[in-house]
């Protein structure tokens, strides 16, 4: 893997508090030429899901040898420990919660280290503020070519903490997910993919329960629907989504988190 | 023009959701040293007036070869075309939408064309996210030294989607304008511009009603007024502005957007 | 000290309005390479204490070199002063309004001079966003190499404004001090540093008064407490704060800004 000089954040600071400008200072004091791109700072506190949603999520478009810093940490200052990843392309430096679950489920990592190596961080480190005391500086490490082997000892991914995620379940006329997120438009993310869907006839398809709300269609675009009417869709991540065309799904349906999203197909 | 290696964002994607990080990505993945800078991403969902008038007010700020990439786009996945236009200075890629009306009417722009060469885009693109998918790749290959011609076929601005801009009604003793937005300190302001006062002399000048509320002073500066009162003047692009120094003129007016502004002049 | 081509921005103009695009464009315009880093544009409107203390907590984390422009300038366009100055490692552009106060405070400023020369900014310059068209400028200058003599005339720190800020009160068995800041995770941050704890034996504390709560226990990290009770703690910039081990102690507790804490203990 040839490294890039970039990296990624992804935290649940806010945009008000000072805790991402010092989180930036303490990268660009170790490499003053390394760029840092924000990818959200607004994950809501201690949400460890949706931080690992968006770090799966977005990786992905990054020049390969990105490295990605996710610092979504409740457990900061307890024996959680550090861990340092890589899928093969890109970098990865996250606590051990859960919030590298997706991307390891997805692409396989391809080496996992436990961060040991205490050299790499300064001599007095805060109780409050690993991300920017220790994983900072990390990450700086990494994108200066330190081997992943330098930073601690080898790991399992199966060892480290894993969200659990729900599945749905498919049987030979309806598929039964759960809505897992919900955009800043409203759109409703369900946990049911387009792999999913591949074991049905696009023909077969009926309709799709949504609280009380029925959808009755699958389409590729927002756009085939009129304004204001819910439609089902693949998303640009793959997810079956409930959308409302020029409007919002969430408000439309008033369906939240963990709601029972179903779709139903003839036999 | 010469071009630099800047791309300005403007969209309606939030600060929570992956979209701003799936963005930067694909920018940074055709082009590693593209200086990304974040313009807004609170522009309200499916806004085009407010996008519009962001990039309007700002690209001229930038230097010159800078290229302005608007993403504030419901019609996604629908007939809607996308546009690359230039002023002869500053590089725009939107979709055709009526995001780029204020910046055609008050510049001129000096070039516009269809986005169609397929070539500049991936071949699997999603329907729900063409920013990503087809607008970064477009702006990148631009700032890459691609000339607009082979972007696509030229057109006729006028021919573009424009948004209707309500004008201001001049007549010999009064201006009756609106109000077009209120930004975050609360200052509200008006379609009327510094030319359309130009016709009056200043000392004819009587009074503001905005709402029930009737302002007696247009000043250059928030600061002639006391504190907590109300204050019309210039604001920093050339529009007349109510505000109230070190307060708010939206909550102290109780005024919202398109609500009637009129300004009086003795004959 | 070494100039690096690094400006941090902290302003109160929120995220929506095309106030921060404006300042990085004319910051661009400048010196084209300048690496333009957010602190935050979140603090809330005219709230110089929060953008003084915003400064304060995050500077220190920068290569020294860096130029930190601060913008929180409820009095634009009145007869306040914008001042330039040093603390010898890094260098700070801001209104003589208070901003500095936490700065001058802490580490003492080893120079401070008004900006006072024209020749840095533009022949029109807007009577309400000086942040733009005078601040930004001057800032460019300084990262180019001009001499903090040649923006203006020296001052004295203490001449300049200051804001007032409470000091807690100790006496030999107990500290009064009071809440100065509430994060976004709802940690409560005091006016207490561990300055004035070192006053008193670590096993002679006894308790913490907030509002009507008891807090029982000083420590070093969220974790030793249980989930969901409060604890006292040093932060991560020397403060005591009182917080929650995975949730908010603001809204534990009930309090905000300016109430009382106090901390008891034995003789």
């Amino acid at each position: 893997m040839s490294i890039v000089n970039i990296i990624t954040l992804t935290t649940d600071f806010g945009l008000t508090d000072p805790y991402v400008g010092q989180m930036k200072g303490a990268i660009l004091q170790k490499n003053i030429k390394t760029r840092i791109v924000d990818l959200s700072h607004c994950i809501p506190a201690h949400d460890i899901f949706t931080g690992a949603m968006t770090i799966a999520a977005s990786y992905k478009y990054f020049p390969s040898g990105t490295l990605h810093l996710g610092i979504v940490d409740p457990g900061v200052g307890s024996q959680r420990g550090i861990i340092a990843a890589t899928d093969g392309l890109h970098l990865f430096v996250v606590p051990d919660n859960g919030l590298l679950t997706m991307v390891g489920r997805g692409n396989g990592l391809k080496a996992v280290y436990r961060v040991e190596n205490s050299n790499l961080f300064p001599s007095e480190v805060s109780n409050t503020f690993h991300g920017r005391d220790i994983m900072a500086p990390v990450a700086v490490a990494l994108i200066n070519g330190m081997a992943l082997a330098e930073v601690g000892t080898e790991t399992d991914f199966a060892d480290c903490v894993q969200l659990e995620i729900s599945e749905p379940i498919v049987s030979k006329d309806k598929i039964v997910g759960e809505i897992i997120y919900i955009d800043g438009f409203g759109n409703i993310r369900t946990n049911i993919t387009s792999n999913d869907l591949s074991d049905f006839q696009p023909s077969s398809f009926q309709e799709i329960l949504v609280g009380k709300h029925v959808v009755n269609m699958i389409s590729t675009t927002y756009a085939e629907q009129e304004p204001g009417k819910l439609i089902g869709l693949i998303d640009s991540a793959g997810y079956v989504e409930i959308a409302v065309n020029k409007g919002s799904a969430a408000k439309f349906t008033g369906c939240g988190l963990g709601e029972m999203i179903t779709l139903f197909f003839t036999e």
